[in-house]
């Protein structure tokens, strides 16, 4: 779809707000506004509809009510996992190729002291469920391991490594952020004792995430304050957005296995005219992967370069993952993935969403292998390739 | 203003949000979307847009945008001052009668070793600045002092504690949540280094805050991640949510000193007419005070039953603050200030806003005395009065 004449390739970055969210969120501005920990009847109409919320959120991921703790987003909602679990044990499992939301708390606990394990991953960015039963330890305080990854979209072995969690007792969380809304993410399927997830990545706002916990797991809170969310998470509660959430979140799982399989053969169609351009890789899984991530490397080309090229042709797509495109370092993701550094820095994800159609995927195609060929022409001679 | 046909009195424990602030975040939603830390146009859009919104934040408060710390309120504002601040020292003064906001973080220090020292107030509930000046030690990492308390509306001597503090050069921080919008809260004229506010309570959206701090103070951050707001505050900015607040603020600063003078006399008004009910008490300072805030303990009567009373005859007020009020535990507040148990559970709190007008005061007076009469013919021998 074109907005402001954009086709927009990068809904793993973020997503517009569905009309349907928007109208949903409206009420909770100008009319009811109570902040819920009141006692008046805006207050409880305000309570209430929190409450009503947290069910619709609850019953989208088949977990209890009281399993949902609403939070500022994604990253909070990991920081909550690590630092309000860490308290178990001084040893944390996770993996090279999570997001920095994951990775900087476990360096943080790190340099407090605990032991942290960064499991590598093969050339396709998975990890091995034997790895992580492997590091098990009895002072094991949580493993984190990601469901789907935001950058090359590769697909972690969740379920199969809860189950060998499950078999010592250790605690699994699994930051879901890209996976929720698209891949299935019923938290007992899945089996893991906490999961994060966050609104903007599946047509809800910015600003407002979840974590979701096994029951009666206790959780060590981050905010403090006047003890919302059950003493979970401080703060009067962001009444629109967490309404925002709920609506977002019934809306993605309506038409999900839908809308992933043609996302899936989408996808599938623009990885085979990428990869028909010479020197183009494909660094995520080939199958295990996330239906709407397409992630290439582009031998011989800077990845900005690229991006630059395409924003002018009116594609918008993303190197890495948004949050560290900025820092012009090559991906920590691709790196830990063996994807030598002449492609690393090549790197490019498109991300496909509900308005991607195949005249899309074949604009994106053209207009990206003309950019990889007059890049190429302009590149010196030793950025060419291995 | 009647709303559901309530008359509104609890602005501040929140307030609607201004048409005017959801007119400037709706292009946020579904328009402009893209994530700031991208590298495409749309991307670049938004970082645009945040950065624009810092620099009108900035300018309200007399401060360099750099200086604005976006966060999902005022709870996480004040809990990044003071654990982002702690590694300063290892001591932190504060007063009785912060907000649990400050409070609970100071707590959570002390368990880890810090020591604290909680200032006694007087029975109005202010500090004196000897007081902070007297406790202030080499190894003090900071103080925290609130602007104006949320409960009583009492105003502490923040400027002068932040000179006293100067001069043994220990940082002051100011949870001006409760201020901000109405008091005057130019950065530099308190003399802080860093102060927190929060969008909800000056007619903007829930979920969004800010932590403004002096220039180069370095802050250690509690959301770890991708790396935004220069690294001290991690996770997708909140962009529709910034912008609320950036409009929010500048509005309420257009009209500030001469609606603080209206409220004022507003609100001096109500306390005349609720003073001259037998047995009630006013709770707060009576001039060094928020001109919005009308707090008062009333002898032989359960708040809790007052509030009911009031909400059945269309009056939203509060006894305590909004986070507390579910706890049924006499307020931390009025402990501090000496007022007795028997007042104490009678603590009401009405304030005013936008929307509030003379015939509104005369109305809650006069359904409040009704209230009062009635449930004091209701209530056992006992509890009327010490």
């Amino acid at each position: 779809m074109f907005f402001q004449g954009m086709l927009y390739f990068d809904h793993a970055a973020t997503t517009p707000v569905h009309p349907e969210v928007v109208k949903a969120m409206l009420p909770y501005f100008e009319q009811i506004y109570g902040n819920p920990s009141g006692v008046h009847r805006l207050a409880r109409q305000s309570r209430q509809v929190l409450e009503e919320s947290r069910e619709r959120v609850a019953s989208c991921l088949n977990v209890r009510p009281e399993q949902v703790v609403f939070t500022s987003g994604g990253t909070e909602a990991a920081n909550l996992a690590i630092f309000g679990l860490a308290y178990r044990g001084r040893h944390i499992i996770t993996t090279r190729v999570e997001h920095l939301a994951v990775l900087q708390p476990a360096r943080e606990l790190e340099r407090r002291g605990y032991d942290v394990t960064y499991l590598a991953v093969d050339k396709n960015g998975r990890v091995h469920p034997d790895q992580v039963a492997s590091c098990l330890r009895y002072d094991t305080a949580l493993v984190s391991v990601m469901l789907a990854n935001n950058e090359v979209g590769t697909l972690q072995p969740v379920a199969e490594i809860a189950r060998r969690c499950r078999e010592k007792e250790v605690l699994l969380h699994t930051d879901a952020v890209q996976g929720v809304g698209t891949l299935d993410c019923d938290f007992e399927s899945l089996g893991v004792q906490a999961l994060s997830l966050s609104a903007h990545k599946l047509y809800g706002p910015k600003g407002v995430g979840a974590l979701v916990v096994a029951p009666d797991l206790e959780l060590s809170p981050r905010l403090l304050g006047g003890g919302q969310e059950g003493g979970r998470r401080s703060g009067t509660e962001n009444l629109a957005g967490i309404v925002g959430l709920a609506r977002a979140l019934e809306l993605a799982l309506a038409d999900r296995v839908e809308r992933a399989a043609r996302l899936e053969k989408l996808s599938e169609k623009l990885y085979d005219y990428l990869l028909a351009i010479p020197g183009v890789h494909r660094t995520g899984h080939p199958t295990e992967r996330h239906p709407a991530i397409v992630s290439v490397a582009v031998e011989g080309v800077a990845g900005e370069a690229l991006l630059m090229e395409l924003d002018q042709a009116q594609v918008a797509a993303s190197t890495g993952s948004a949050c560290s495109t900025a820092t012009l370092e090559p991906s920590h993701v691709l790196r830990a993935m063996g994807v030598p550094l002449t492609r690393a820095h090549g790197s490019l994800r498109f991300s496909l969403g509900r308005s991607s159609t195949e005249a899309d995927i074949m604009k994106v195609a053209r207009v990206t292998r003309l950019a990889v060929e007059r890049l190429r022409e302009l590149a010196p001679a030793d950025l060419r390739g291995t």
